[in-house]
């Protein structure tokens, strides 16, 4: 794809970030818009395609050739004809991406896919897991999510739900699930989770960076601020353990927000758990994309596309 | 590899089973001699090798060719210089497999795998996942494991060690494991955790076998063993679950001793908290093989073997 380009989305809940590149993955024009998720699909998906056709016309303009591929990621289980569990972005339910994708763009070669797998694509590709045969991308964030990487291939799944960590269950005692619209860890354990519990535990409403400030402030202060807070983490280092007791893990890279403001609270407690618990306890390293990350796997997956027959 | 045989070897605690097979995987001779593990590695390897010489020989002298490859799996993580984590095979931890074969049976292509993923791969090949992109074998028997299956090929992750649901934590308050040479999930709920705890339930030794049978014989007479075993069977069950979450499978097969025998009582149990908890529940199904997926499995990895460059 010489002399060609391709185009990169990421729709999130709140910013929809859009991304046109070069061949070798290098960025050339980048611009972010609101989402307003609560306004329905239709009026970001305008905006969106105006917004990546100006993008794709300025990147062409200067001599970068033609469109090759588009490629956008998204909350929720990307289908070819719907998006599924993305709660969050009205309308979702009935987009379907690559569709959309092929005829607002005018190009054949389409991809559309979960945006935190997309996260671990882009890790897996340049990122904390490039070169890694068994790795896990961990995103903690408003959600959470974990996505298996072998052999730079994402785990996808059998419907496309694959790394659906959020749904798993607590216990034998609490088997309320997706079934009946939970996602048990997430709703514990995410920065919706600590902010809505600690909020709860103290009272009032917290952040989920206050919670982290008040329980590393000093035990003297807040303890049951960190009492909960690291029971909440010891909680999500058993899940994470779990599925690396399963997996084998070399490497485990964590990101997203939560991950990125408190990464230095977080690791040391999961690793904890993960040296006790996993025959082979895997490293666990920071990931190397920041808030990017979906939009630089939105970039993998154009690239690929591109490059497919 | 038309005109050749390969042979196969499953080196189990109890038993040692052996069998060449044709290019296409048609048994051609088997043969099953006892382990006598507590005697050391050094006479099981010794009658090993006699047994699966003279297994050959035989093979050959009608007209199958001569040996082409030879494959053993065994319980633990299998390596190229030793087998680790299977403590109930004295000697076992000094094994070089791989060089063993080569010597014992004067062949180059050799392969050795944990016996579990070597149940799966037979699942795969030949059984309930044939044909299955993203399935899981769970292996319930004296021991537990869950082997991911992805387009045929077993996750073997990035130390052998991929599937080894038995070392999965219980809980956030219970975070002792592998390092200290614990087994928490397998200790609750494999057979032998089973058989342990509910002859301590009912202050004399039970068997795993008896124990199913207390609970299904109607619930007026053992309901304590009932609910023990349906409380241990829903943990289980949320482990599953939680695998099932992450890894997105369509289909998840059920094999090893304890699921021949019982899994009536079993599966639908298990299958109730995968309805309940994961967005797209797999179908659960009893395994193809019985007691011999695992030589089958070894016989699969013989044939690859065989076949590689």
């Amino acid at each position: 794809m010489t002399g060609q380009h391709v185009l990169a989305i990421d729709l999130g809940g709140t910013k929809t970030a859009l991304a046109t590149a070069a061949p070798d993955g290098t960025v050339l024009h980048e611009e972010s818009i609101p989402t307003r998720a609560a306004a329905g699909a239709d009026q970001i998906i305008r905006r969106m395609a105006e917004c990546g056709r100006e993008l794709t016309r300025r990147t062409a303009a200067e001599g970068h050739g033609p469109l090759a591929a588009v490629a956008a990621v998204s909350p929720g289980i990307v289908q070819d004809d719907r998006i599924l569990f993305a709660p969050n972005n009205p309308g979702w339910d009935r987009l379907a991406l690559p569709e959309l994708l092929r005829r607002t763009f005018g190009v054949q070669r389409v991809a559309a896919d979960n945006d935190v797998r997309a996260a671990a694509l882009a890790e897996a590709r340049w990122g904390a897991l490039a070169g890694v045969p068994y790795g896990i991308y961990l995103n903690l964030g408003t959600g959470i999510a974990a996505a298996p990487v072998i052999d730079g291939r994402v785990v996808r799944g059998a419907h496309g739900a694959g790394g659906e960590l959020g749904y798993q269950l607590l216990g034998a005692d609490r088997l309320v699930g997706a079934a009946a619209g939970r996602a048990p860890l997430e709703e514990y354990v995410s920065g919706i989770g600590l902010e809505a519990r600690g909020s709860e535990l103290l009272g009032r409403t917290v952040s989920t960076a206050e919670v982290f400030a008040l329980a590393a402030e000093g035990r003297q202060r807040q303890p049951a601020v960190a009492e909960f807070l690291d029971e909440a983490l010891d909680t999500l280092g058993v899940h994470l353990a779990n599925l690396a007791c399963v997996f084998d893990p070399e490497v485990v890279a964590v990101g997203g927000g939560m991950a990125a403001k408190s990464g230095g609270y977080i690791l040391p407690r999961l690793a904890r758990v993960l040296d006790a618990a996993v025959p082979f306890p895997p490293k666990l390293v920071p990931a190397a994309f920041d808030a990017r990350a979906s939009l630089a796997g939105a970039t993998a997956l154009a690239l690929d596309a591109a490059a497919s027959a």
